[in-house]
């Protein structure tokens, strides 16, 4: 049960079978910092090229395809005074037909680039910042609430995959209840899990509509726990409100689809009959949009953890 | 400003241009009774078939095309001891290969019909109880959250629509935020708006992904204002919370970009440059999913009030 | 086995349950017209409202519900020189971010409305012309080979739903293998049948991508034949090259699946395993678009005749 | 312009930056063979891991990203007389309540693994033929149509991305034009644009749908080309009947989107202005559905060769 300072030499661009940059063991917690999406760190220079460059991967000792890992986000602060957004909803999110009724009115003299926002970020007050007098009131402020974008061990088949999209991995989820407080359990598909984060976010709204969270470099502080031989089809996550299923896919359907699954699993692992698991999914399941921009869209089906009490059913205290 | 007690003589399978069982004004209340899905009355008798039955449709004095109906909901209560559900999750919820495997591992014993389940409903202590000896606690008891299931004025072009599908008319939406407290704006096709409303829920899981509430049903009581020259593409409602915008198609992506342009639309109707439209919602938006049960799937787009105080917008006092 | 020629004196905006203009018998042969999508006849005058109005209903003596009917075009023949297109593919069928993009690079100058473009249809030479300097050639001539856009039975449940869209009951699927020479098979929900059919078109490419085909008023030939308690759930067709099946859905990866579905039904009928069904269309299914354009997608599932003679089943002789 | 008998000593199951296995040179032909999806050579020996193992990757000297890569299929010849399908349509491919019912009504007798079916392959008579006493004929006999299923050079940032999926770099298209003639054009996002290729079937239907072709190992024999400076966003191709482009994506919808955007930005570099290119393909584009049973989606936009002529348009002589 150690505690690792790791300061990263280097970024991976891709969730792959990388060699590890630290060994640690089941139990161990690690602090480190990550870069934001574009590569800056929190002097806000850019040491590395953009794409959410990943910190780590990191190795669990022993871990082996078959397991299970679960990471305990202990804490995610942004370590520099600014953050950044894109400006515009993407295109994809938009009813076509709209969008080009909109582009069409567009003059040649609006036509440039889009412009990346900065945010100032304050630790103290705990707000996000954006001054503008195209607001009626000057500023938008508000509550920070950091997570981490973009994580996951390496991909099955010994593949490298961009960390930009997602898949039962984990990946670049952009899902805001993997926050503070939040364990999250993924697959392993290779020896020592090799876990990667990165794209940390000091806010979000559901869907990551723009491209973008309030971009930010982060210290991360977070702590490992190895499950033997628990075979999950897709990431679980569970927080102080409940227990979730994450489903990365397109369409938006087929992301539900496999978290709505997985979650029949879980309940069936904890105890339930399958019957009764669709019973009460039925009445009670919340669903949360992770992203609806990158190349696998994220649903989180959620179940209250007051209801699992109610039902009788316990959840096992891992991590 | 006048109330209306109403009781339904007859019920509507579809939604459209029929003859109105009530003519009302501008401000009126109403309080009317609605049957469940399955076309049973508060004596839990069927007498009209099933389908989701609508009670109406309400003609509202002076309304045309291109009005929009305010209406909201005053109250909403299961007037009968019995909700039912179905029991299984929709085939089209869950990953296909899952559902073939599961399928397989049915013997001809389970090959059964699907049963419906019955709820003891108790609007004393407000709760839905399920008794179950297949649940570790021998019962599942929820909180109500009664809501209305389907409604909506008459479709454009003189269509009749089934009450088991919704667009922008509204329709069968299934979303659980429509309960008392909740306004509900809708696009005005018709001469006089033709309001239907029917398939109570006592209360629902996000999606209605067994194909049911617990159904119920139910008196309603609700409020109508008529909005002149205000043309809406999709439902649009506010609540306590904040404000909503709703888009009814499949997949569900579609129904989540019609929901988000309708929001720009709205902000940008409220006084927002776009722009700064696509900024706050890029970092403060919420979804939420009504129904992926029925052919039209509902994602709701979510605002929350106090950060439209907080920009400096003013929500007008609509009904 | 009657001709009728009837001359239509009304048109239906929606596919439904209106009051027949003619009521004819199972073996009738009709001869007709009908006006283009924009309501405009053979003198290319707009004598009805546009939105593919209908000719129609026809009432089939003696067709009940869970009956087919089988509807032979025998001639197709627009009826007059002039046909018209749009001339922009429509926005939801392109890249989102490439319409985006070409969006912002139009000026204010090019910001106007789409043009409709106007073809020359002879019908003698059998093409369709469309004279423009901005083609290299200065022409774009093509051969004739009209179709049917929109034709079906009044839906369920007493339905009357806009000639925009499609359904089980068939609908405006703008597919191109609609032409003489085919026989679809529809199911029949109310009494009569209730048959409708208008949209022609010269001829038009896969998926009606800008929305038209050449839209053009024609005159009809089409024979009846009534199925007695043959129950389809979505529409049927065969023409010389073999059998078809229709799903009229969105995404169109739910129209793939219903029109697989509904040819595995059928192979099945015709008196094959359901697993030589399945072997079969592994190999040799073919998959045409319909439509990606209008609110439910079109997708055809087609298997050749000489395949079901290779194997040694028979088509019975319908029609 | 040297011909080169490759004979694979390893094989990839990603598509990656692997070391090269052999550097050729622009106008250079490869003589090789290929393994089937399962690993099994000519011997049919299971002789390397099953997932689509890829012959490669070729290195082409001095192929550059921005660059595309030419690739035309000589001769595509199973060798070995055996070949092999899966039974079952995939589950996702059918509608999900049939499914649901179907599986329903199957006893625990029947809820093996499916069977894998063995086809005898003469590529004398030219044939593929299975036979079997659950068809009325006994067999089922069909001409062979060998392509390529699984096919690209290495993906962008230096992914390994695995064969059994698809993307703008290729992977596992599985269309069935892919055949002998057929030349097509991938963008090199790497040095030396890494051509990976494997996955034979002696013929396929549309979509796959089974998740197999008739199965084979193969020899192959392609001739690359370089073109200098062609970045392209998606696969181009051309072959006798015309050209082709293709998207790679989920839903179908979008991978028909790509496609065909990519026909329009191709159509505007052969000469056409866009607003030419969006006509002609209004009235005569065609779609061809590749996969519908991998996790990308792969949708085939085609126009014929003799509209180019028609419009005045040449296609440059490339390989």
């Amino acid at each position: 049960m150690k505690t690792h300072r790791f300061q990263p030499f280097a970024y991976q661009l891709n969730l792959g079978s990388h060699p590890p940059v630290l060994e640690i063991e089941d139990g161990d917690t690690v602090i480190t910092t990550t870069v934001d999406n574009a590569g800056r760190d929190q002097t806000d220079r850019e040491i590395t090229p953009p794409g959410n460059p990943q910190t780590g991967p990191f190795s669990i000792r022993g871990a082996r395809p078959g397991d299970a890992l679960a990471v305990r986000f202990e804490r995610i602060t942004p370590n520099r005074p600014i953050g950044r957004t894109r400006s515009r909803i993407a295109a994809h999110v938009l009813d076509a037909e709209y969008l080009e009724a909109a582009g069409r009115s567009r003059g040649p003299a609006e036509a440039g680039e889009e412009q990346w926002l900065d945010w100032e970020i304050d630790t103290d007050r705990w707000t996000a910042t954006l001054s503008s007098p195209a607001f009626p009131s000057g500023r938008l402020s508000l509550p920070l609430d950091p997570m981490v974008g973009c994580f996951g061990t390496a991909p099955p088949k010994g593949q490298a995959i961009a960390a930009t999209t997602a898949g039962p991995y984990g990946g670049n989820m952009d899902y805001r209840g993997f926050r503070a407080g939040t364990t999250v359990y993924l697959p392993v598909f290779a020896e020592g899990a090799l876990l990667h984060l990165g794209d940390v976010h000091a806010l979000q709204g559901d869907g990551e509509i723009v491209g973008t969270g309030i971009e930010v470099s982060a210290e991360v502080e977070f702590t490992v726990r190895l499950i033997r031989d628990r075979s999950l089809s897709w990431p679980r996550a569970r927080d102080r409100q409940g227990i979730m299923t994450v489903g990365n896919a397109r369409p938006l359907d087929q992301a539900l689809q496999e978290a709505t699954t997985e979650m029949v699993r879980w309940l069936v692992e904890l105890g339930l009959e399958e019957e009764q698991a669709h019973i009460l999914l039925g009445q009670c399941v919340r669903y949360e949009v992770g992203n609806v921009f990158d190349p696998a869209y994220t649903m989180v089906c959620r179940l209250d953890g007051s209801l699992l009490q109610e039902i009788g059913l316990e959840l096992p205290a891992e991590v």
